[in-house]
């Protein structure tokens, strides 16, 4: 047996073109299907093909699974029907499902038509799922249990069930009309004597989910209970489907990357940069640059109303951009600490006041070491500027770093009683929004002490 | 039985009250004990110690592990010595490791001292891994087989190794000399026939890192193949521990909130937002306030060096925070979207290129379009600025969006080779850079235009 630690995409190409059957299929039984399935992405559809006629099932249709979307359609297009009866045989149901959503309507149909009919009629319940629902990422395949069950009765009941569940490392107990009673491992029944009744060990604690709850719940679910997986039940609690800890773990990095997209004033972007064409990239940031360009007008437009007190004093101009960035950078650190609270610690409304208080004190200190060195900073480098204008542009410091702080800790806050994504309420929006509250203050002070 | 669904604190408070030992006994067996652990938070610490003295050691050892580190050192700090060593025969090593992390020399001492010497040195091991390294998160209660052993061997093996283990769903194969030659799960020792070794039955595509890898790293590996437990090896390929994915699914949290808290400019801060007091708010935002002072001072200065074009057309003052918004949110979704690709999709310096040309297409269409809208908007809204300085400001969005663009999606590349973390060149950063390169474009174009 060859070493296949170091297979390179070369070797692998070269092995399907002299068409080296054995040593084809010694190479997906020992080579890791990620791996593979990274090479078969840069391979063609010919090679790839062969691989699916050459390979054992069970093993093509992991790879089938860990392939991108559009190499998936490629091959659904050229598949015979056995060839999608194998593939539907040897995945588990969600993944099939998670393939199917992104799918055009012609293939949905066409892998349909090749499903058996029970086969079809979960892969249309769990299609009929709102996107990003913990019905939506969940799968059939589980091992149940009934309390009355003994130990050694279990595990007959592991042995048959588990050849297709995801998970066997933990069962589900129901009664006979479906209701979810609790949960066992594995270990726990290794660990029992044989004539005990799964009823007496099982977890009666349960932590479930319902079909509905959003994917970002189930995450946070997860991470709090230290969980491997989560039963999901219906509205009347009887279970409908198991969500293991690797989708849980696709989850959570896709909503991080969602909530970074939305703090940065970008729509969310099917696939990853470099698969995403310009026309997406273009589609994903348009938006908000045209929203925000409302408010920047805005801006524009109190400073042209304030252009009487820039003719008498023309060195607050220069001041402007800075105070710009102060105001936008400190409304930033505000709000990316309150959205990032919002998802990690369950952040709320009911904290209002909590936070409030926090941004006052903090923006309070912050903003008196500004004072300081900004007012210092003025004195020593511009020393034509004066000092009351040093004082007056350090003093609009002061005051936009607080209400910079208090709007950029408060509105997304405020974004989750209007069921608006808080992510949404920070970055280009903040920042915009903050600056034109600094330009108003700015010429508020300008004008009294000035004018 | 009582229903404890539905336990409240004062109920919870109430019985620890009236040391009702029985109630409070069954209470800990039946509800979930991250629940408890965040009643237990709200309680005094005599209520907890009652709590401590009463239920069994090993669920005690468990709710400790939930607790805050407030609570874990006010309670270690009461504890006897038999009290801290039946927590520490209850817990899994890394949790011990975890806490003693974030903890007085004072405490790491008195638990030391309680520890067996087998213990003390595991514990010191562990301790010794840099933070955030893989070793530092990894735990060394795994179940370990031989390739020799027979499925029967394997099971009575498992079976003794099991109860201190964290995990018994997949286990380690190692030589003699303790390298690592592959995993097995109970699920294929439990299906296989009797007589087999586990050698022929083990998976020998190993996925393993080493004790030096970042605890990211260890994250992704996890998401990319879908596995729910890793081998920790040495630099010899020793095994020497495992982690878990309930583990990895914290350090994928904790790294998400660290990007998101740099890309506002904030530098990380240990502990949630409520949890912080001012002090460590301030500490984490001003420095970036202060630095970021300086390329505001700069602008300043770009304008003040300006000031001549501004006498002779004093309107152009007015579409300066426009631009500077603009740009400085056209440069935060470039540096966001290859950021996360950095994080996600590992890209890399390699993709120098691609991202140059990504970006340049997609900011000449963006660019396109807001020049076109820009200039509509100042010829309907602004009609006395006249069509000239329209087209002059226009054209400064449409370059300062390019630029803009490249500055935000190739500066975290560049990051990459100074082995800055990527996510610190966003936001903040790339605003106040990206301003003054838009004040100088606006007046280069306005001087040579107008001047």
């Amino acid at each position: 047996m060859e070493n296949w630690d170091e297979l390179t995409l070369t070797v692998l190409k070269e092995i399907i073109a002299n068409k080296q059957v054995k040593k084809l299929r010694e190479v997906f039984e020992e080579v890791n299907i990620v791996d593979l399935a990274e090479m078969a992405e840069q391979c063609t559809l010919s090679e790839v093909l062969f691989v699916f006629k050459t390979v054992k099932k069970d093993i093509t249709a992991d790879l089938f699974a860990y392939l991108s979307l559009d190499k998936q359609e490629e091959l659904i297009k050229t598949f015979t029907g056995p060839e999608i009866k194998s593939i539907l045989d040897n995945l588990y149901l969600d993944d099939v499902v998670d393939f199917l959503e992104e799918m055009p309507e012609s293939i949905v149909k066409k892998v349909l038509h090749n499903a058996t009919s029970e086969q079809r009629v979960e892969i249309n319940q769990l299609l009929s799922y709102a996107p990003n629902s913990a019905g939506s990422i969940m799968t059939t395949d589980y091992v149940e249990l009934f309390e009355h069950h003994s130990v050694e009765e279990a595990m007959e009941q592991i042995r048959k069930q588990g050849k297709t569940a995801e998970t066997i490392n933990t069962c589900f107990v129901i009664n006979k009309s479906n209701t979810l009673l609790g949960s066992i491992t594995l270990r726990d029944i290794l660990f029992a004597s044989e004539d005990m009744e799964i009823g007496e060990i099982m977890d009666a604690d349960i932590v479930a989910v319902t079909t509905g709850d959003d994917q970002e719940e189930v995450g946070h679910i997860f991470q709090k209970y230290d969980i491997s997986v989560v039963g999901v039940v219906n509205s009347q609690f009887k279970l409908v489907g198991i969500i293991t800890v690797d989708d849980v773990i696709d989850v959570l990095e896709e909503e991080a990357t969602e909530d970074i997209h939305l703090m940065a004033g970008i729509r969310p972007v099917e696939g990853s940069y470099l698969e995403s064409n310009v026309w997406e990239i273009f589609k994903s940031r348009i938006p908000w640059l045209l929203i925000l360009m409302i408010p920047a007008t805005l801006t524009g437009m109190i400073i042209a109303g304030n252009s009487a007190i820039l003719l008498i004093v023309p060195s607050l101009v220069n001041f402007i951009p800075m105070l710009m960035d102060t105001a936008g950078n400190a409304g930033s650190q505000a709000s990316a600490m309150v959205i990032r609270g919002i998802v990690v610690d369950d952040l709320s409304i009911k904290d209002f006041l909590a936070v409030l208080f926090k941004e006052l004190r903090a923006s309070f200190i912050t903003g008196l070491i500004l004072f300081a060195i900004n007012t210092l900073r003025i004195v020593i480098f511009m020393p034509n500027v004066g000092i009351t204008v040093a004082i007056l542009v350090s003093f609009t410091v002061f005051l936009t770093i607080t209400l910079a702080n208090l709007i950029g800790g408060l509105l997304p806050l405020f974004a989750l009683i209007l069921k608006i994504d808080p992510a949404s309420m920070s970055g280009p929006v903040i920042t915009t929004l903050v600056d034109a509250v600094s330009l108003l203050v700015y010429f508020t002070i300008a004008i009294a002490v000035l004018g």
